[in-house]
């Protein structure tokens, strides 16, 4: 019986501000997106977060960004493939010197925000990015969007030598090419706990979930995104590790 | 019959803004000292830089600074010792991910500008400094500035297990007690190039100094620091390397 | 009966940080300390700062700073006078573009965190902060801390000019000099509200304080810095508030 | 007679990194673009382009830029109206804080590199770019580019009482709808000064251009757009004033 590997961001303090309940989410989490500095966090915060997964034997992966405190890297902004590669590399660096000084490494990478939409949509960015963690070092897996069909990104990961983890959402409702709802329609964002932890369950499961307009989606993916942003999200990473926890011991 | 490394400042550039004379002065330094983002330099300039340092066949140092791009980091700031400990090994791992990509790596560190400065008068920041970089790879030595009696910097390099590279100065005056005379002063720069290649041979022989006030000087260094900021001081660096040539060769 | 003007740091969020609950305290104060987008803040939370300020009818402070977002404009930079008074420019104009959109401007300069302490330090601080006041608008009244004897901040003000508006504090120790009983000694914080409205009373009626060497304080101020960080300051600034009121109506 | 007002950006050095001949241009142009901050310069430099603006009688322009230092202003970025808004006031009220303390005082603005681009094919952001001048002060013209058909942004200017300064160039090819030929293809700037001063004159007689296609091209321009990068382009600036004041003259 499989499982799915839950990430979820991480250290996105920022100096004298605090962001996200790291330490109530951490022990729950296999794999933690840490931020390094370009859209959140700094040298001091990495290493608290960096030391706070080692304490719960957590995966440590690069949340690399563009170059945008103020808007938290949320804003696209239009940089060459080559401006990518090179913020690619020298976030995962930084992140990587911060872990050698607790003595582990970096062990996959997550593009965030608008950098991860970006890549989504734009062959040329998706490029720029396996190229980047290709050159850094081809044993680290790729996390990106699952949709329904994930061959394109799949050819281009086989191009590069790279694995790519494919991730998926329990509290996002899907439409039927396996897309996020846009957050601005009706029932975009799960709010109730069950529905949360079941769509946990049945992606786990490999089983399809119900699209938007009824369809049936099968998604095949390797890890599921969760928050901790705050108590209830916590709560709900929770009961899902527990769920999981239940399934692979079934 | 030894010689001297030639370290330089490297990689200053930022962004849209251009700074010494890299592709010139490169083909004659031993020692490539390349700009980690926090005082200058940017994620692509750094590629370039690393890729120009290869080319010559070059050794990459971290040339870690404080946070401070408008001040290019000559501002002395008021940094705990963790905070400069964080921020080394965030510089050194950024410029070793960069490398990595091109087959190559960080082989020394040299803190720049006020960071230099602090480490030098004060040793709880120095202390910082050598854990950072132990902690990081013991294999790497650290630079720091030659005086008269290095005993204190050494004993707290051995405690730390690292190799220390003393540097000294060409093209400065010293005071009896080593340090650099201050650019305040009459005579503190010396701007002839035979004075200038002189007191490399001198360095490089091992011979002593007549120091500011007529005292002899010896200055035990390893390493030279010499600038690729303009036209007259490549030149001065090419006659120091054809000097120092000669030097092996005798 | 007089009082005194109750000034608080306000605006400190910063992108997607928030930090101190600005729309609870800002009812009862007289005078907003808004951060300016160098030690915390940006161009859109100043909009909505100001905004606050206005529909409260509090008097806005330029709350000028090292540029040190990171470091929160605690940690002290060398900067020259000269930087500092550009730099202290820069910002009261900044937020002075923010007021003049909202029909308001910017009606005193109060400098923060290290900036603060530094002018308080050093002459050459103090000078260069007035000097940018003074070059801004002689109208614009500085805060600056009040000690036992203010006289020396006083001529130098008078040289350019300028209003001094001295502040204490109503949770702080003071010692014989005046000067607020570093934190890292017992008693140098007040936490009891009783302790805390005691003072503030004694302050805004001009009787003396007890030092901590049990001598007596007499401190001459216009102003009484609160704080909005969490709900028990902000209930302590209700309660000074209250006590004020009662003052001045008696 | 009349002429156009010849404008230049200028100003755009950053901490230790020089850029452009300013002192050399400054006297030959009528309206100084000074950067803000945001793609280029600081504080200090700054307060040294208004003195050199104020000794040399050149109206003071913001030159406002989206939040991009290393890209210096020239990528677009996914900024809200409301956020551009934001930015721009921030911006102008800065340079205004530096220019009061030299008694003086910003007399126009012009949007920077990608937030100039954004603004002239996004009708959102050309609203917000006019929101934040009209609520800083109406009487502020906003330059924008000159196009054969002018007129939306004329009745957008109109909605909110500002005058307009549309700006052509004088050593770039148009195309037939008046927008510049774009750089990558043959012919899209000229090289030659009399060509570009032949294109200016003919632009400041209000005569018509031959478009890229041939065709003819009539742009009605307030301002020209000159350069201080270089020598060649600084010559090309004095030849322009002098034909410029001969047609004054005439």
């Amino acid at each position: 019986m499989n499982s799915l590997l839950l990430n979820c961001d991480i250290g996105e303090s920022f100096g004298a501000w605090t962001m996200g309940l790291d330490a109530e989410v951490m022990p729950y989490i296999d794999c933690a997106n840490i931020a390094c500095g370009f859209h959140a966090s700094d040298p001091s915060v990495m290493r608290k977060t960096v030391a706070l997964a080692v304490t719960h034997d957590v995966r440590i992966g690069a949340h690399t960004a563009y170059q945008d405190l103020v808007g938290f890297g949320r804003r696209s902004m239009d940089c060459t493939p080559q401006e990518v590669e090179d913020l690619m590399l020298y976030q995962i660096g930084a992140l990587e010197g911060i872990c050698r000084s607790q003595g582990t490494r970096v062990s996959y990478v997550k593009p965030h925000g608008a950098l991860y939409q970006d890549m989504m949509r734009k062959p040329a960015t998706l490029r720029a990015v396996m190229s980047a963690v290709a050159k850094y070092d081809r044993q680290l897996p790729l996390m990106l969007m699952c949709t329904r069909d994930n061959s394109a990104a799949q050819v281009l990961g086989d191009e590069f030598g790279l694995t790519l983890w494919f991730e998926a959402f329990a509290d996002r409702a899907y439409d039927a090419a396996g897309f996020l709802v846009s957050r601005s329609l009706p029932g975009a964002v799960h709010h109730d706990s069950e529905v949360i932890v079941s769509q946990a369950v049945t992606l786990a499961r490999g089983e399809a979930l119900q699209a938007s307009d009824g369809s049936v989606l099968h998604l095949a993916a390797q890890t599921l995104c969760v928050h901790g942003d705050n108590a209830s999200s916590v709560a709900a990473v929770q009961r899902i590790r527990q769920a999981f926890d239940s399934l692979v011991q079934a």
